[in-house]
This record gives structure tokens, sequence and C-alpha cells, in this order.
């Protein structure tokens, strides 16, 4: 799927910057530095530029809705001044939970583009699989596995890591 | 249902504050009059007082995502200075949509409390039906049904005022 993905951007048919997912990956890389589960988000506007980026913000907000999309998507919304991001393509490193496809379903983004599947976590091709399963809500597009090892490196490493240090 | 859970709170079996929902209309009526949709929640702490009391805030905010369930939720968050509403309740006038209910599991909160059921948005009893698709999220006991005439019939009356106003 992501050699589908880079092809169709190749061409032009995706009309999301190739930078995007980069974009992504260094949010969810200053995550990590900040101690919080790194997954990183952006925006992209119909222009191709980056609206907003995120990355996770759980820990250090005392929010556990602070989501890397949830706060790209908002942030995004804000700047556009406009509850729809009928245009705009949300670009996240790992595949969103089910709070978060459903809020891109509610700003009704026009597609979702992700990195890692997230088998336990994640609610797009897994659990609850949001769009699947919910006919009345917006349906954006849906291209997962864009540089799918490089995302889920990522947590795997901070998670490593997290399990390697003693306990604070 | 309603009838179970108006035993079970003069039981003292659910630790609602019997005046939640009552609180949860209150901010539904106060959104209405802002000119959103009517839905108001409310989180309940352990010893029954109400953290944080929402409206929906779309419109205001530009935020699709500005839903009466997930503002409460985060400020009562905010206000307990912890990610975890682990001793909580969440009471709410309409069925969570899927992002309110899997952020009420990112959240942990013990009990969703909720009034009018929601056939096309919902997603609790309907469309995604979070907790029962997505075996790996916290899952709070529900409670549907609640004050269920009166919860709808605020959303009624909203929309017919709404379809009879001439457009803005």
């Amino acid at each position: 799927m992501g050699l589908c993905y880079a092809r169709a951007m190749r061409d032009g048919r995706l009309g999301v910057g190739t930078d995007a997912m980069e974009a992504a990956l260094a949010a969810a890389r200053a995550a990590a530095a900040r101690g919080e589960v790194p997954v990183g988000a952006v925006v992209v506007g119909p222009g191709g530029a980056v609206l907003a980026a995120a990355g996770n913000d759980v820990e250090a907000g005392c929010d556990a809705a602070a989501h890397a999309e949830l706060i790209a998507m908002r942030a995004a919304a804000a700047r556009l001044e406009s509850a729809r991001l009928s245009e705009c393509d949300l670009v996240v490193t790992l595949e969103p939970c089910a709070m978060c496809a459903a809020a891109a379903g509610l700003f009704r983004v026009r597609r979702i583009v992700f990195g890692a599947y997230d088998p336990k976590g994640g609610g797009v091709e897994h659990g609850a699989r949001v769009f699947a399963t919910s006919p009345h809500i917006h349906q954006p597009e849906i291209v997962g596995g864009v540089r799918e090892a490089e995302c889920a490196a990522l947590l795997r490493a901070f998670f490593a890591e997290r399990r390697s240090s003693p306990k604070r």
C-alpha cells in the first residue's frame, strides 16, 4: 500500500506534499523527547501546505484526549476559522484510535494517511473500525502503511527504552 | 432502563448525585441558547460532586471536536491534574458519539450515564459501538435512557425551530 501511495504522490493524484509524513515523523520524535508516546500528525491544506503539526501531549497536559491527530485537527480548524477541514488531509505516523478517527469524520477531512498499523489501539482498520461501522459519519479516504517501518520503529524503540529504564 | 437507574441511585449503588443529569440538562439548554446543538455533559467525581460541566461549543469555537463530553472530561482531568478519571462518571444528555465514547475509554471513566439514544450519531449502542468492538479499550459501565424523554425533547425542539427559521 505504501508503494501505491508513493506512486500516486509521484503522479500528483494525492495532492499531499511528499514531506507530510516526514513532518509527522519529526513531530513524533519531538514527542518522544518529551516523554510522550511518539505519535506525530500534520494536517495538510488544499495547496499542500502543512496547516498544523503536533505530537502526543497526554502526559504534560494531563489530558488523555491530547492525541497528536486531535491537536493538529483542532489547530488547523482554528487557523482556517472553520470547523470543517473538507479539503485537508490528516497525515499521522500511527493508525488513529477510534476517538481520533471519529474526530476526523466530524472535521470532514478528505483523507487519512497513516504509517504504522495498530492492532490493539487502532480504530480504523482494527477494533471499532469507525468508518466501516458508522454509515452516517463522513467517510475520508484511507491510506495506511506509508513509511510504516520507520513509524513503527520509533514506537518500538520508545517502549523498549521505557521497559529497560528503572521505574521512576 | 431509566427506572432501574433511579432505583440504583435510591439505593446508593450508583454513587451519582441525583442532580447530575439535571446539571447536564442545564448545560444543554445553555448550549441551545448559544445556537449550539443542545447536548450537555457533566463529570461527577468520587464524592458525587460535579467536577466539570459543559455544553457543545462547536460553532463558537470552529471546533468539530468541541462536544460537551470531551470538554467536560478535559476540564475535569485538568482540575484533578490527572489524565485518568477512574473514579468519575460521565453524565450526558445524549448517547456519546464514537469520538466521545472512545475518549471516555482513554480517560478511564468508571461509568457513562446518558439520556437520549442516538441511532444516527451514537457510538455506544449504535454505529461503531466502541466498547463492544474494542476489546483493548477500558470498558466503562454504561447506563442509557436516563431522563430520556426530556433529553430528546430538547433536541427535537432545537431542530424543529432551526428548520422553521428563515435561513441565515
